[in-house]
């Protein structure tokens, strides 16, 4: 995405009409939207797409009985580059404050933007494990994205952190490409028993159920993981070299930590109409409290709180 | 859409896990999710499209740039037939009620049919003027749907009955065929400006505001209708031989007004998890208390309610 020919009219203290943080399917349609209300829109973001570039294939986006997620992503794109709306791609959010007027929003560059109001589409990620060789490995044999990276491990053993859908369907991809693959989980496994069966049936994998993961081993890259086993205690190591996090995501919310009371998961409470409660802030997706993570919702919510937010701004009925 | 293979196991008693009432956007996204959780679902409504079959072309579903109402619709409609969702288009739904174990939902076939969960997404019709000559020429000059029929009246004189937006946009359709406008609001013109601009300075239009329609006159069609100025009492006939209606769209939510509390409007309440306040009962689109008509809100809509309904009867945590 490139800013349009409206960039040249930004100083410091010009106020948009609406600021979009997040440019998944919540943002890119909250942009169509405020663009199409004629409301002068910008749209800061770490990347274009969100969390639809981790998976390849869509098959539940009405109106496409199958699409792969770049081509989706890219004609949502294409559907805002209709339309001038300012955007600041590549960089993360840190914080949203309140100011007289509006808003101020503030990126990891240092640069602020202000805003009347902010629609909050900033979805979520992955959680972390948080123990030692995590984040020394990250993309070097750890990851948390089968669909991104199983390819990447053929012929290798791998181990697969988690015991819920999202772990179920990393298990399922890697045992296409892997040799072998260690699934371990906390817990017994949680997701949808069909998921379940397929798991408990394949041959080349081995399931440590109420088994802690504690460290990722390795120098420069995975070399194998340490998990013990919660009831007995016991530790083994498992030699993997890739291993594959999937206990769950986090909503990017931090920057609102202290505009709003989140909810326990730290997701931002919404209305039907995707109002907050603080006049002028609303939210949209994954990063709300609306529980599904799915394209064609997000999509919606992003048009609600974008139509939301132009019935605030121009003191209309609802 | 044809029943699939299952309705031969439908017996009188049967209680299907999901009925969702309703063909549009909203109802046949909940009917591809719900299906997809292996949910066995039944879906019951008077039309398939519903709304959407109103407008001509639609360009802000995303995914599309521009698609045509009938292609968008029939593209859903594939998804939804790709599983073995049972249908029954061609009936009104007149009642919901709870019984023991769910809702029985009767039609005014005087079918009645059993599920444990109910999905309302039986949108919005046309509000009607409740004046004489009105039901008597409905389809002989009386008309609620100018995309559908503005280009019956080329070279004649109509009426648009109506100030907001919808109104704005009927008497513009009509311009571009119809030899003169009369359009007749009891408000001044209350759509956005950009519309009310474009009326105003168009030449064979005449505005009448603060005018209350009276009556709809002629034998076997339309010849005429008497308009009141308010302000004057005085009357006079205007001679046209179509007359537009579009003045608002009540929700089709009478089938539960005796089960649950509409709001002012007669739209039923929802939260953000299209959650009604009785268990088991959902709504999506444009029935419920989310404030905007747009394709991919009550498709989104329509998929959280089936994610919710999901998780309602297999009893799975928010």
């Amino acid at each position: 995405m490139t800013g349009s020919s409206k960039e040249q009219i930004i100083s410091e203290d010009f106020m948009y009409e609406i600021i979009i943080i997040g440019g998944g399917p919540a943002g890119l349609t909250a942009a169509v939207y405020s663009a199409r209300k004629l409301l002068n829109t910008f749209l800061i973001a770490k990347d274009v797409g969100g969390q639809v570039m981790w998976t390849s294939s869509v098959e539940n986006y009405m109106g496409y009985q199958v699409i792969e997620s770049d081509e989706l992503i890219d004609r949502f794109q294409k559907q805002v580059d209709q339309f001038p709306v300012v955007k600041k791609i590549g960089v993360n959010v840190m914080q949203v404050k309140k100011i007289n007027g509006g808003f101020e929003v503030t990126a990891d560059s240092g640069e602020k933007f202000q805003g009347q109001s902010v629609i909050l589409a900033s979805g979520k990620r992955p959680r972390r494990l948080s123990i030692a060789g995590e984040t020394e490995l990250m993309g070097h044999g750890v990851t948390y994205c089968s669909t991104c990276d199983a390819p990447d491990y053929t012929g290798q053993k791998v181990a697969v952190i988690g015991g819920g859908n999202s772990a179920l369907e990393a298990a399922l991809d890697l045992l296409k490409v892997a040799e072998h693959v260690d699934m371990v989980s906390v817990t017994p496994l949680t997701g949808d028993p069909i998921l379940i069966k397929k798991v408990i049936e394949a041959k080349n994998l081995t399931i440590y159920k109420e088994y802690q993961t504690e460290k990722i081993l390795g120098e420069g890259t995975v070399e194998g993981i340490v998990v013990t086993d919660i009831k007995t205690g016991s530790s083994k190591q498992l030699d993997v070299t890739g291993v594959f996090i999937e206990i769950g995501l986090v909503p990017n919310s931090d920057m609102v930590r202290d505009l709003i009371k989140l909810n326990q998961a730290g997701e931002v409470p919404i209305n039907a109409a995707c109002e907050t409660e603080i006049p002028g802030l609303f939210a949209a997706g994954d990063v709300s409290t609306v529980p599904e993570k799915q394209i064609v919702i997000a999509a919606g919510e992003g048009a609600k709180a974008a139509l939301a937010a132009h019935r605030y701004l121009r003191r209309l009925p609802k």
